[in-house]
């Protein structure tokens, strides 16, 4: 049976995964500019059997690669992100971040990995299978618009009749996979906020017009977006992650530049929360007299995973009986955006999670300086998407 | 007469002020780091008649030159500083910057031409003078603890009697020199608040501890130490000058930084706003679950014109008859800080002011990215300070 | 039939539904001291044939009837509040509070209306119940503690089965009733915060502590409570409703108090609100030099509907049809609390919801001053709770 | 000689000032209010040899009595307030207000009491008295538009040629009498700010607009106005003296009211101030969709002492030799505005202090609830200004 083999090579092989792994983790690439890690997965697949490779989406980075089965039948897209963010890693890692303020904080590095070995496994047995498997490479999952639109666009989906990802989850338990249907994951708007004020002399405030005090007042304001202006039983998150005020202390700071982050699970949120920054923002010049350009984007959608498929999915799960397995779970609904949300926009797919909680339950989350992952969840990733995919691809089934 | 013949030779030169303005004005260097600088003035005295010159001041940079006069007397000294600011430049004037994001935005390149050629000038005269002269040429007047601090240190003032120096003023009519007796320039005090929350993914505030949100009610608390906690009648500014929270817009910040500038008038409002920003600071770690780390130096001191030398200096002013001054009037107090207090703290002396507004009135304040002076404010200083020079040193009087 | 019986008298006595209520609305009497309204409803009962009346319950307010069916069987309590609120009326109803300054403005005087005639035609149909009916008319639903905790205190659930109330709800459809199973209503918590300053003349805040002031940066601090540290698909609401701090505008206010409405929808975010409310308590003492007392109370409990017992409802409502009910339908969770809450934790029962949008669809949420129902919920309340009644005492059945 | 006697005549009756200003202490009322006040000033001069009394300034309450010398001479008005403030009084004094939430706490009662006592002399010598002397007991002097405008627009000040007054002040020592010339006291401007949101009920923010949040953003906001716009060696005061946002815990606010009270010690300020007030409300309705009232209005002017008149009252302070006073010194400026500016505007006079410290130094400010005045001050106020009436009308002189 093509699972049981699936599973026995990729077993055998779960020590190169963690290797991938700790390389890609050691060499860490921001969005749009992972030009190594794109280098790394091409060279990985030079000498494989596998059908085809796309490295070029008009203009964007990514790497597809295709595996078709002896026979005709449904295509099927497996996904994987590479990008890390910049942050500067402060783990005591054997093989912690080389490039210093970036860091693998949110586990792309262990998506590479099972994925590569993965597709390797795939291409080794693709006689067995029936139809045919694109393997996307994405890159950029971390900063808007993201990867996947640019790939989608140049047409990864076409033909494709399903798509499935994983996300490793440094808080969910090691041993256990997650699986939820319907709305899953937020959407997510960006803005960016610059307040132009008017600078001088750091003992002169009447002669200035002060942009760290106005935008100061800005995020204190927006606090009540979330907590006044919507309801208490929808979800919302306005978050100002940057907060670009640096100067010399005795200047008035003449022009300050935020940027926020804004999760909704539904439209209305998601309009109630544009109009209120839009407002605040007119606000801040009617009352502090400085100027305000507000860029703001309604950017990933709400993950919404078909229901029929996230069915197909539990139960390829359940049957699995993969050993480091314990547990086959429905997931409480997750605050993270993800920009596998387009690629489920196109077409029915489900996402699913894989338990990463290190062995200690010490665990960090997704962003922080000290996000680490059980490697354990990698060979599970492995092994759970072959399962996946073994359901919708055995030629025996 | 001695005052006659400066003044002559002066005018003389006045083109090669501007020139030499216009050169350090292309090439400015921020406050610690003016190695050029330095060099072209060293370079400037070479081949000139002066006595001495040291160039190292405990391993600080700085130029003091001496130029002794025929006959014993008492010695003066006479100061410009030569360091720019970390401002990028938005003038279009032909000789705007040429350093991104360094730009002389205080008139110190003014400062630095009309010293030099007025320096020169007084070696060249030098038989006629009573006494010596030390010209000071100070690094850092815009970065605490500032320049002076090490040159006096180091020795320069020793055998002083009596210290002077000009401020070129863009809000000031050009045409007028203006003087102070008593507390004239505001003392000040520099803060460094490091905020520490705690990082996290932008979607998930709850497991975070946003150090943004903090960061801007300090800013704001801040606000109500001249509001509510300042005698009405006496004078006191806290600026934060820097807020550096720039960061990616999904992730909540861990860490923020507060740089604050604070100017007062008397030691009373100086330990009043000592006392509440670290009061804000301990709140803000009960309120926000935050660790702070409060870094607060009571920096340059208030400047103090000695009244028997400032009623000497506005006598010579008035005295010199120089054609470009209109009028020689009393100032209001100033609110910036001068490290040149430091130098009056250990000597009698006179700190002044050169009006220097442009030809069209269109003014910016010192330290914006439009500052300008109006040249001819140049030539005033050197003929100000030379009548200054000879009140104290003609051989003939 | 029973029910159809108690339909027919009920539909009989529709106008004096609403004549009752028009009273009870004309004269409201805010919460634990609702003397008059309890003697019109103690006055109501008198000539009835009611088994007994108790109006005591450890000194405090209430009325109390039971009424025994002839054959033995459960005993059902069923619930109407009647107390008003310190809200100045700005309806042009006719019958508009004649009590200023105190309004119905959450539809209990409809509540008393339909549950005193239901009453009243129960005790006409004894003959044909099973069990006993305690028909509970309960004070003060709308100030803590409430009243539900002392009548329960008092006995008033011994030996009861099941425990039933409605509430109108001006913002649902009028035709429609609402049920749901499990957690249905938020949890409340309550408090006060004396914030002690010191007070002064308007012209010397270096003399006094402003109140004001450091009360209005709890109240922003309060914002980042549900925006930064509740999970965003938990349900919590702050909300300052009391800001005392009248004074006169030349005097610098030396003390202030706030009271704060806190609804949470578990036990954790119930805990994580008072724990940061209690924070910023203590950060408004170091940040701003104040005193501050604050009470504390963790309130009515999240409202819970037993499943067996809602689904029983559900099913006599559907099976009733009732000919001004138009659709029985689930309900979102809500988010009032309400004191329900109590006899809901000691015994099994369901609470549940009938539409009372006014004709013209231009309803205002309960508690504001304009708050209005459709009279036309009354008889459909009164005849949705007798279908509950008939379906657990309908002696037939 | 007359101040001779005039001191005698006085030292005589000092225990009188105290038991009137006692009997004052205990029956205080409010601004616009005092009518059993003006009953009592009018009956202590029923039997005294006065030349006339008004009790009638166009219908506004007041005293002026008229007191002619036996030469004719100059007309010099002296001025006493007879108002108190709605303050609950705090002491433990055995003479406290018996008029609950009402409080002399500026030392008015004190003021009426030793012009009483001083008018009374004053008429028992009038035959050594050349000129005129207006006494004025003025109202209202706590509350804008005050009491003197009234008065003056009534014609209290036709044919007077200076005009005086007296402040005991809590913080100046006993023993001292204090003079400034020229701008000595603070003018004052008043905003009225309703701010209408939308009422809820408590549990739902996001269908009410809740007013308090709102207001405490514009408190905030206000605090920038003195730390942001005001030039640091100008004088200015905002205060928010009364938030009147009492509601009930569980209801949304509607609408809060804000009461400022705003200081200046020039026009460019008072404009600054103004200006930035409107905006901010105006930044209100934009930032948070509530409406706006704002009053305004430009109140007490700068009180100006003549040079002249001040020079002479310093050396009738000076020469008198009053045995009570240790000192007459020169004051600082002083925050409170003070309706008496209005008298200064019409005519040449000198407000001027007299030191009121407690014995125990430990004093309070004025409007504070335990706020006292060493009653040393009243013999000394009541000798000071004979000292200042002699200086003007001695007929020996």
């Amino acid at each position: 049976m093509l699972l049981t083999e699936l599973l026995e090579k990729l077993d055998a092989k779960k020590d190169r995964i963690i290797e991938i792994r700790r390389y890609l983790h050691e060499n860490p690439e921001v969005s749009f500019q992972e030009e190594k890690t794109a280098a790394y997965i091409e060279a990985f697949y030079k000498d494989l059997p596998v059908d085809s490779m796309e490295t070029d989406f008009d203009g964007q980075r990514g790497i597809v690669v295709t595996i078709k089965g002896a026979n005709p039948g449904k295509t099927i897209a497996i996904r994987a992100d590479f990008d890390a963010l910049p942050i500067k890693e402060e783990t005591d890692l054997p093989f912690a971040s080389k490039n210093e303020g970036v860091m693998h904080a949110c586990g792309h590095d262990g998506h590479t990995a099972y994925m590569l070995i993965l597709a390797e496994t795939l291409a080794e047995v693709k006689k067995q299978l029936t139809g045919t498997i694109k393997v996307i490479h994405q890159p950029a999952e971390e900063m808007p618009p993201g990867g996947a639109i640019g790939m989608i666009k140049a047409g990864v989906l076409d033909g494709v009749d399903a798509v499935f990802g994983i996300h490793v989850m440094s808080m969910m338990d090691t041993g256990k996979v997650y699986y939820r249907s319907g709305n899953t994951q937020t959407g997510r708007s960006y803005f960016n906020l610059k307040i132009q004020g008017k600078g001088g002399h750091g003992s002169s405030p009447h002669m200035a017009n002060d942009a760290i005090v106005a935008a100061s007042s800005f995020v204190m304001n927006c606090q009540t977006i979330v907590s006044r202006r919507i309801d208490p039983f929808e979800t919302a998150v306005v978050t100002i992650g940057s907060f670009d005020g640096k100067g010399q202390f005795n200047v008035i700071k003449d022009a300050v530049t935020l940027e926020g982050d804004v999760r909704t699970m539904s439209h209305e949120s998601r309009d109630i929360v544009e109009e209120q920054v839009r407002e605040f923002a007119k606000g801040l010049e009617a009352s502090y007299g400085v100027e305000t350009i507000l860029e703001y984007k309604n950017d990933y959608p709400v993950l919404y995973n078909d229901p029929g498929v996230t069915e197909q999915v539990q139960k390829a799960l359940e049957q699995a009986s993969i050993p480091e397995v314990d547990a086959v779970e429905e997931t409480v609904p997750l605050p993270p955006s993800e920009d596998f949300a387009y690629y489920l926009k196109e077409k029915p797919g489900c996402f699913f999670y894989v338990g990463a909680m290190p062995e200690d339950r010490k665990w960090y989350p997704h962003h922080h300086p000290k996000f680490d992952i059980n490697e354990k969840s990698l060979i599970i990733s492995a092994k759970a998407m072959a399962a996946v995919v073994a359901s919708f691809c055995d030629s025996e089934k």
